[in-house]
């Protein structure tokens, strides 16, 4: 598999992890609890765990939903993945003693005009092809399901297996658990790989005075209106304990703080900044490509819905997801304007346009938060998962819209590649495949 | 002037106030400022000053733009105060050290339809019947002034002496004045009025524990996204110096902590909240109502207008207010929903809408934040400016929309009448209009 095993530690006394994480989003948390579950010896590095798109996100677990004709490979992979979900989720509780207000009522495609239903009616019959239960509702059995839908509505399929989750509960319960099992977290930047001798050796840190302010992490905190904290873990972070620094680090060399944590592999876990860590050879740097999302948190006493609602209105599509707290999430832009992740008054006004169209009803809400989060694209929408060509480095992102749903079969990838005995790497999703192309 | 003079200050070293201003917005920060300036000593007790209305507001100062034609009273008090504006900002400037971005480059009202260019006639010829200078434009004329507007505007009318101000840094620098002047600043929760011998004695102050905390004052910090904070005002304070339970303070009665506050007259700044005042005589209780009002901040590296644009859009009237360094304000809704101050995704998207109708490129700005504030309505939207019946007992609120402009003619009043030698408060604005019908 290309790993570089038994590795000894370097230097007196210093500690050299089986795997490092750099990246603690649901993606690098997910890896890291399931490697340590594995029986390895992980670290996670992230100055601001869950603070990218893992805060955006709205949590869809849709894959039947949001099936594109093209991409079966995608649809695979999440159908795989959401068959994962509810043993991961009850675990992942079990373990962290929270929530992850995990749901499985399903989700609604509402149609307005003749277009939208002849649209409905293909995607029913390529669901019909695939073996996938949908179910054709007329307008009056929509609003029967959910009756704050817009009377406009002119019918809807039904997608019953499609679930959903609350992203910030499980960063929040894979951080709990992590920290149950004494997993550090190094809250520095990672600035680059160590690779020594044609293997990789560790990551470098960032000094620790730098590593603490706004902006100076490989991500930056979601923009805007994030009631106020971009940390929104501290919390569950002070409960791992003790000085992550003491955990295997060594000086880089005299004259700078930098420092070098000993791993046999790094799993780069950056998402849409997976592109940008330094020392990985040019011919193996992830192909990700930021795609800007940005979402509304609504909230209400009671809940306005009881499924996930989406819908293409003035040929944008919508989503409304809500939570049994009274929270409703409305997403999501798709933009591609690199590294920005303003909060722009243009999305806000277009989210809340399309979102009263399928349901009048939020106007009348409060509005909790809104911010922007950046998706990792990759050239053919399917995710990076595994070892690359170089010994030691591991690549876990890639997942653009589908980080949370893919995260269960990820981490079972990832852990299982880590261990020595995992499933096989659908070829699908290797890196191998851009390796081969360059 | 029914004011209770010569009060001698009550138990061993208690010190008596000349006048305790209860409220710390930008009206009753004006009129302590004022009166410390006339040679008073007194206080300001507020646990979270300028966090109210002052903080949603936009800062117009446009008594012309915003005139309406059965409110003649109000345009004076307007034009009055609007007259004072330059030199109340340029001395606060100067006793603060810091700028409040005062500016006098004209309100333009624009129009779109025909029916909006015959309202705006109608207007012009008001104005022009009262003497006040206003300039009718053609839709190129007003493009040519301010080229970021609409394609679709037909036409516009400048006002060209109305102004603006920026209340955030107006409340800073008013706290910094006061501070500079050793005027105290009590961060409590004020819990009711002392009266004895029916005569106004003091104000009693909950104990600090209860007054930290959000939600424990008379007044909500403003809710939803404002940024993280209630409090912008905690560096301006510190500068204050020294426990302010310090001064005057006495303990009302064993076994709690409240104390009572000496002080010869209280004047009551409390906006919306200044008829829920405990201690106040039942017939005396100021008719003022919270009218609601949601307002957004975009920002954008360069300025988009350089004056205040106004229009009516969908028959809803919506203004843009611009600083210098990029902000835009986006204003406001008026809603009468009680003490209700959440953010609704209704009014962010009513407010886009109707912006992006008067200045497409809006949407392209950021999301700075969006506030809710409650103006202090009164029956006859005039203010509330004055001496009451209650000897002692002073009003200074019910400025509704007004509250900015007419700062600095309500703390020149409310000062030199409890100074003794005021000018007479106008009758159109005294509390006792309502005493009487009462």
């Amino acid at each position: 598999m290309g790993i570089s095993q038994g590795v000894p530690a370097e230097g007196p006394g210093a500690r050299a992890f089986d795997a490092v994480i750099v990246g603690g989003g649901i993606i690098g948390l997910s890896v890291a609890w399931r490697a340590s579950l594995r029986g390895l010896d992980v670290a996670v590095a992230d100055p601001a765990p869950g603070s990218g798109a893992s805060h955006a996100a709205a949590g869809m677990l849709a894959p039947v939903s949001e099936v594109s004709y093209t991409e079966e490979p995608l649809l695979r992979l999440g159908l795989a993945s959401l068959a994962r979900w509810p043993a991961f989720a009850a675990e992942l509780e079990e373990a962290a003693g929270r929530d992850v207000d995990l749901r499985g009522e399903g989700t609604l495609d509402v149609a307005f005009g003749a277009d939208d239903m002849a649209a409905l009616g293909e995607l029913a019959a390529f669901m019909d092809k695939l073996g996938l239960p949908v179910e054709r509702l007329t307008g009056r059995e929509a609003r029967r399901l959910e009756p704050m839908l817009a009377p406009s509505v002119r019918g809807g399929l039904l997608a019953g297996g499609d679930s959903w989750v609350d992203p910030r509960r499980v960063t929040a319960a894979l951080l709990a658990a992590l920290a149950a099992r004494g997993v550090p977290l190094l809250r520095e930047r990672v600035t680059g790989l160590d690779v020594t001798g044609g293997e990789v050796r560790g990551v470098r840190l960032a000094p620790p005075s730098s590593s603490a302010g706004p902006g100076s992490g490989l991500r930056r905190t979601p923009a805007g209106l994030t009631g106020g904290t971009g940390d929104p873990w501290a919390a569950a972070e002070t409960a791992l304990g003790g000085p992550h620094g003491d955990a295997g680090g060594l000086p880089a060399g005299p004259g700078t703080a930098e420092r070098v944590v000993r791993a046999r592999r790094v799993v780069v876990a950056l998402g849409a900044w997976a592109g940008v860590l330094a020392g990985v050879p040019p011919e193996l740097v992830p192909p990700v490509r930021p795609v800007k999302g940005q979402i509304m948190r609504l909230r209400s006493a009671e809940p306005l819905l009881g499924r996930c609602v989406r819908g293409s209105v003035h040929g944008s599509s919508v989503y409304l997801v809500p939570r049994r707290d009274g929270e409703l999430v409305v997403g999501a832009t798709q933009e591609e304007l690199g590294f920005d992740d303003r909060v722009t008054a243009g999305a806000v006004w277009e989210l809340l346009r399309d979102a009263r169209e399928l349901v009048p009803g939020v106007t009348e809400l409060e509005v909790a938060d809104v911010v922007a989060g950046l998706r990792p694209g990759t050239p053919d929408n399917l995710p990076l998962i595994g070892p690359t060509a170089l010994p030691g480095l591991h690549l876990a992102t890639g997942h653009h819209r589908g980080g949370v749903l893919l995260a269960p079969l990820t981490a079972e990838l990832v852990a299982g590649t880590l261990a020595g005995d995992g499933p096989e790497i659908p070829p699908a999703c290797s890196p191998t495949r851009f390796e081969d192309i360059a």
